[in-house]
């Protein structure tokens, strides 16, 4: 039996985590659940999946009303309650959390020798390297849960890093693939929610129409294969079938391919390096979907990928920056106080304003993201 | 050093491989090579690759010509020169033989301790049970080097065999995908030897054409990779760029892509489990390709795909008569003697007319394919 704590429990990942948990109930089991202000969802989380004892919530008068309703579970509240479930014993953590938020947890995970499943790229946007020195120092073990990065793990399986040509992340384009930047100019925040293939959280779906979310992605992979940022490409596979590729030396290329179920890449994380099957899942029929579509990603129509390539290259602080910038500009995006390009121009002037660190720690970063935060908020809200 | 041994020297797949042994003259040697009637080809290889020592050609006279021309060289010929070449130490046989007489050399392979690196898929079809016994007995190793095959294994790494839900053998639709049953009719030699997308031998070509070559390779990836008749399905993918693909249990499916260049699967062979660049080839480059079609194989247009299934699962000398069926009835077409819908009518008469042995030995192989010969000069030149 294999014990996880799961970060995010209420999301989109955390809900589809715990389909896939339920699909094999003799070989995983949820100890611990961290979510954040949706409470409804959790109490229908509770009601699901009743054995589980250990939550967190944000907001501490959440945790006060719950534990009132529910006195044999246990609740905590807060960055402390977050981070003391990972106090609970257990094999894995996945962290689905959002943002900056899941770079300490991430942290913690790796230091008390459990398993991270990844689905929080924000851990490795902004602190890659922190991550990857803790990978080192403790012998841990990251998995990845973006369809696109678990894509690229299938791929490189069976396979040396050092044989890798170069890595692929596809994207499907987001909502606006078919405008063009003119017609971007009053799009709703409406339009910018209607991804035509994933249903998903909101900022990633805003995240997927600027390009940042692919951005992060290409340095999310970066980090977890160890392939310099030369060597990772993108491509437009509008259908969201093929997930992303490898090219090795040889010119042989590796793909994997699958329904847009997040599922796929969630239970390869918690059964590798086996496979399950995966209950209740449509297989992939490629002969329904007749073709596939390949498209170049335009750098001048997405400026905020090739910031992200510029921001991955520099390293240190710059994806704090990017990210921390990004998720105040979505949400003033979200809450209309800026237009959908003018995301661009908060994180783009953000980039540039704010202080570079080639080597932070921590503590820098969070600095970095709290100063960025204020920067956009000053920035947006003028 | 790897030492090999190329059967089929002088055939596509045989000069690709010298190519490819070429591009890594610090890790490959070839050491012995069988060709058949075309000498030039042979001289000229011989002018290319000049370090090999044995050699063996089919003619008697073919063999002391050049033997007078090249007395440093040693020359054999018929079946004891090629079997001979099997003598010669070396650490893999690249058989590339075209037909049954591939047999013999891959089970012999297998019996001296060589690696078979197999292209004569004729060694299954037609004896797949004897090779199965051959590797259990002397613990031998077998690896793919058609180009689906090799699809298929490149996808299996890092994943098991049991977790496997169906390999999926990609066909391009050979030179007539786009004709109906009626505008077969009286179609020429020519037009059954324009293939659209690889540059092979003849009997290949019109195998293509047909889809009785499709049968073979689904005979072929049964005993390749243990997996049931049941689980292993065709797919048309007319850009031959996706090479196969197998979808797991958990719905993820992996596939192999890449441009119509065998020395990709044959390097492959040579390098697994690392991979090495491949010397002056050109990369895939899906963003130029732009789309890939999928469709189902229609088992009434191609009925030998039927049959090629129907005889993999009665199994015993059944691959056998259908091989030595159609390598006549090919002979036959190529020779205008039959029209090319009456090679199908040879193969399924054949089929039909021939005895079944449950439990063939070489010997009742060997027999079954001599008397099927017979069969169909007899019957497709009345």
């Amino acid at each position: 039996m294999k014990k996880i704590i799961l970060l995010g429990a209420t999301g989109s990942i955390g809900t589809q985590s715990i389909d896939v948990v339920l699909g094999h109930p003799n070989m995983y089991e949820i100890v611990a659940m961290a979510a954040g202000y949706n409470i409804e969802e959790l109490k229908k989380i509770i009601r699901i999946y009743p054995t589980c004892k250990y939550y967190s919530v944000r907001k501490e008068s959440d945790a006060l009303a719950l534990q009132a309703m529910y006195p044999n579970l246990h609740f905590g509240h807060g960055d402390d309650g977050l981070l003391g479930l990972l106090d609970v014993k257990a094999d894995m953590v996945i962290n689905a959390l959002v943002g900056f938020a899941g770079l300490k947890p991430s942290l913690l995970t790796i230091e008390k020798g459990m398993v991270l499943a990844l689905a929080n790229k924000e851990s490795l946007v902004t602190g890659g390297p922190l991550v990857k020195a803790a990978l080192k120092k403790f012998k841990g073990t990251m998995l990845p849960i973006d369809s696109e990065h678990s894509a690229i793990f299938q791929c490189l399986q069976g396979n040396k890093t050092s044989e890798v040509k170069r890595l692929i992340v596809s994207a499907s384009g987001g909502s606006f693939r078919d405008k063009t930047r003119e017609q971007l100019v009053d799009v709703s925040v409406k339009d910018a929610l209607s991804h035509p293939n994933w249903s998903m959280g909101k900022r990633i779906t805003i995240d997927s129409a600027t390009m940042m979310n692919k951005g992060f992605e290409v340095i999310e992979a970066h980090y977890l294969f160890d392939i310099d940022f030369a060597n990772i490409d993108t491509i437009i596979n509008k259908e969201s079938i093929v997930h992303s590729l490898v090219e090795y030396v040889d010119r042989s290329v590796i793909a994997q391919l699958g329904t847009a179920d997040m599922r796929i890449p969630i239970q390869y994380a918690l059964s590798y390096p086996d496979r399950l099957p995966l209950m209740q899942s449509e297989p992939l029929d490629l002969i329904k979907v007749g073709m596939l579509h390949f498209d170049a990603m335009d750098f001048e129509r997405f400026p905020l990928l090739a910031l992200a390539y510029e921001a991955g290259k520099r390293g240190g602080n710059s994806g704090a920056i990017l990210n921390a910038a990004d998720e105040v500009a979505v949400e003033l995006f979200l809450n209309e106080k800026i237009t959908f390009l003018q995301i661009e121009e908060c994180i783009a002037k953000a980039y540039e304003t704010m202080e570079f660190i080639a080597n932070p720690s921590y503590e820098d970063l969070r600095v970095t993201d709290e100063k960025t935060r204020a920067f956009v908020y000053e920035y947006g809200g003028k």
